[in-house]
């Protein structure tokens, strides 16, 4: 039994609130367990310098905590002046991990700004941004569609994140709340396609190391994570997940 | 008629929830029309080093907006490595307000931190932002009352603030949102305590000036506004502010 | 009797140097009592780019304490990194005054940099700052007009400003010095046209709060002392002075 | 065949000098192929302040490139004023690598900083990083155990990284250069201990995604790359490396 | 004839004004033709953390120019976030130069903080700014003295500066204003002490190389306008030069 | 005897290793004793924008250390978040010099990036950073000439730097090693060219002053020494060096 009374393969619960403040092109708060991640995608209608007259777009993300979303209050990014390392490894990951599944070549010269800002903290924000962002994209896209701005929807494939761990008792456990992640000897978080791949594996190891059986029981209990979390996906996107993957390239 | 309807001295519909994020000592969210502010008070066990010995506390505010909490989205002060003037201005006036309904010296070493983050935008970020803090600081007193690190409430009054303008036609309004405060001749901020007394006014008239007898119209539309919203803090704060004031000094 | 001798209703002696550094298109040395700022405007032929390509000119002021300007030395700004919020809000509060007085469709695609550096301080630089700067600006546009850079004068009339406050016997006083201001309960900066209205009003009172009838008579003697201020501009500025407001828009 | 006539299961040359420069306590130059890294490792004797006084000790890694190690010449990250967000990933992981198979018990207060500089790059330097600072810090502890500063040697095991991708065509390799990194569907480094366990594992797929199975052949890649490297490791570090372990708690 | 009808060794004319500003401890005005600079020193009684301990005091220095001292605005280095390398270069010279005269064994673990702010520039601000800070300096010591918080006068002897060049005509000329300079073929800067040493040369041929004869030219045009310097100095000084030296070890 | 067993005009052996990184233009690992730098020019096709559309180039120099090239380890100016006055002086200075013997109006709008890293550290780092820097750039234009992309040579002359000093025995000195340098009562550095003319000089006694004759004796120990250092260039550069002063304008 874990300490809020979970077992080892049980996800904690997942709310999505679509449609949560007005001005974004897509805006979703994603709740897990007590974690909960406010996901804006803005759509602008350039590009970066660097990708400038390419005919295609891009998709970028930041990441930010509230200063109290934690146990102890953060002091904020801006008033110090800089980005922490570990805000610029959650945002670049955030946005690789969304173009894995956008064909940049189909949203003509935008850029899709991601916001995820932390209102509460309990574990495993960086993968409840993911799937959360992942729908904000989704819902962005749809707009964009409407109005028809693009043609065809963009997205090729579901996209959601969840993180695995091993307990100092050597247990491999599914969605690690704060607790158990701080306790973790190994905390590896995984990112996966509706095809059933990997789009990122990030497992570390700092306080033991782990051999290939054990990455073997996580990745199982991430991939049945996964799958769940794709459904409440598919619930709330609706028939937008219809239009997923009408733009691959089938010579490709 | 205004564009949303209401009349000259009409507020927008005012909604607070309190205890809304589960880290902080005090946390509100504050929905004033469509603007939306997360205030959270936290409490310190210490103050910066300017008024240490001094056995008194101190508060401090600190004030952004999401990136998309705008029609446009904004680059956040994090990565541009700076926080604006009108960032500055805001949290320098959110602090002083609460200051002046606190009475330092009961609080002991202690420093609150108050975080104003604006979730969604509609004019009036800086005045319900004061609103809904002086909430979530109330609520953090009385969690150390509760848990008795204070003896009496150090609180000594309620405090809210509006804002009120002249439209481009010479007529004075209350409590403006975001497309009448575009248009405003004169634009003007009004912090008041429960008394009736003024803690700060900040009246501008960029493209206008403005003359003494359209000042004492706003003056009463502020006041006017202002006593519904103790009316509202009083029912959200309930028996706290039976406390307001107790520790005043009688012989002062 | 007030700590320098003055009556609460009198001004500190004010001198006024024209054409104090000899590359500013406009400058001026104000002294204030022992307050003394360098007021230079400079004029640069292109508008920043936000307001590129309207055809109307933009004026913006930056504010500067020398690190020895006070009893203390503070750490140069530049040394720092950045700009204090103080300083932000100082600056923005000079370059809004003056933009109330100068119509800016009339200059061209032109900026004016408005400088104030504070040499030495004794209360009330940030007023002594808008009244020196305004004489600077209209002597750059004097010069403007000399080389018909410009056709007509784009001043609308006379602007400055001043202090005043509320003293811990509750006495209401002008233009607060250093100690007065140190000691003050309420302390309000006001700055008004020729016409006798008000560009800005800021009233903060930290330590108290204040009622309505005490703005009233610190409103009052704001006026007084501001119209004392217009005299002596007018000496300074002579001539120049008679073409104020000869573009305003007749129709407006 | 790949582009540099290698099997896809072999390593580049590599090449260790010890004692590079003189001033460290442990120094070396790792040349991967055409990748060359500076690894020098200093003691310091304290601790950053977040671990003073518990009596352990911290490894922390800096890592950065001269500005023309690759092709095109980058700006300097001192000149930008601040550390790029890929640089800060790498430190970090660094860092998290040689702590886990460091006895930070068995050190004192004392910070080992290492750092990795790059002169020349072309693909794999952060685990050529990770692989030449591991016998930095071993020859560092060295020089401490030699004037007796410590007493057992606090590393527990060999470590070493490599990294392993997917070619377009689908051909899983080992040890990228940076033409392969450039076109390669799937990027993974992997981090082993001596003993054969993970310590680290980030794959991605920007531009493709992985299966579990291509995931199984990227590790034995890998782990067949890794032993050879400690091959290399053992050579260079001698009897150092008979030490290592000796301080594992046997009852643990 | 040069530019200003002076001949080639003559300076321009100097002015001093001591007690410029009301604060500082040393507080001069130096003009050198139409350079001006105000020169204040501060007495801080603590040094910085490098020093502490060591029962001796530091001299350091800051310059900053007004923005609009020359002829085109410059961007202050408080808004740029950082201060140019040439700000930097000519503070560590007039911190440099000032060290050379000053035992800062006989003053106490104390700091000198000296402040250049240049108010109008026309070539040669670094060597005005070396010229009036001695001055400023010796004041600060004097004031001191006088409520004996030291018991000698620190100051060794006189110091001054001054530069020279070679215009594209070839001709060595002593104090270069703007226009020389900006044509100059060589420009050298030459700090002196009274006994007819040197503290510092510092010369440079951008456009151009320069002989050994040249320099001798050079050296003695800065020699005898030093001298001219010093008499400057010791009319506004008086007495307080009676005690240079006074600290000197007879036995060193 | 000096502490390394040099007479007074001797210099420390020199090493040159060209074409020491693969990417750069010109790529030099120059060592002068225990000295180390890595001197790197690099060539991009257009100039910053204060030059564009003059037909010129220009050359610019970065100068920096390995955090451990030192006997303490420093921090680097990237965490910091700023470069120091030291390092801009020093880059400042190795610029100039360059561009002393290059005609720029030779190069079309082509800038030169030169990149000196200093790798180990034992003293006069910035000259050996000009020594290398000037064999590295004409290497670079060496491939520009190959290439055809210059038509003829731009560098007009040779160029190299040496630093002189006196000992506190009074002692005049050549090429000082870090010990001599922290002892020395007077550090000058000097760049020369081929013709035997002055680029720079620099001379500071911060713990003493020095004589005219004291000056003269440095200068010929600098001649002597920068003189050898000449002959060591020619061996390395070769045949380049025939074509030095090939683009000087007869007419000139």
């Amino acid at each position: 039994m874990r300490n809020d009374q979970r077992t080892v393969n049980s996800l904690r619960p997942i709310k999505i609130t679509t449609h949560y403040v007005n001005h974004p092109e897509g805006s979703v708060l994603i709740e897990v367990g007590d974690t909960k991640v406010i996901c804006n995608a803005s759509i602008e209608d350039r590009v970066p310098p660097f990708m400038r007259g390419q005919g295609k777009g891009w998709i970028t993300a930041e990441y930010a905590m509230l200063p109290r979303a934690t146990a102890q209050r953060n002091i904020r990014e801006s008033s110090k002046g800089k980005v922490s390392g570990r805000t610029m490894e959650i945002q670049r990951l955030i946005g690789r991990a969304l173009r894995s599944v956008v064909d940049l070549d189909k949203i003509g010269e935008r850029t899709v700004w991601v916001d995820c800002d932390v209102i509460q903290a309990d574990g495993g924000t960086r993968t409840a941004s993911i799937t959360g962002a992942f729908i904000a994209v989704v819902l962005a896209f749809g707009k964009l569609l409407e109005v028809r701005s693009i043609a065809k929807m963009p997205v090729t494939d579901f996209l959601a994140a969840t993180s695995v761990g091993v307990l100092p008792d050597g247990e491999e456990i599914l969605d690690l709340n704060y607790e158990e992640d701080s306790q973790a000897h190994v905390d590896m978080n995984i990112v996966m396609t509706g095809a059933g791949e990997f789009v990122e594996i990030q497992g570390t190891g700092e306080e033991a190391t782990f051999t290939n059986s054990q990455l073997q029981i996580m990745l199982n209990l991430a991939n049945d994570g996964i799958q769940q979390i794709f459904t409440k996906q598919k619930e709330v996107l609706g028939e937008l997940t219809e239009r997923f993957g009408e733009t691959v390239k089938k010579e490709g």
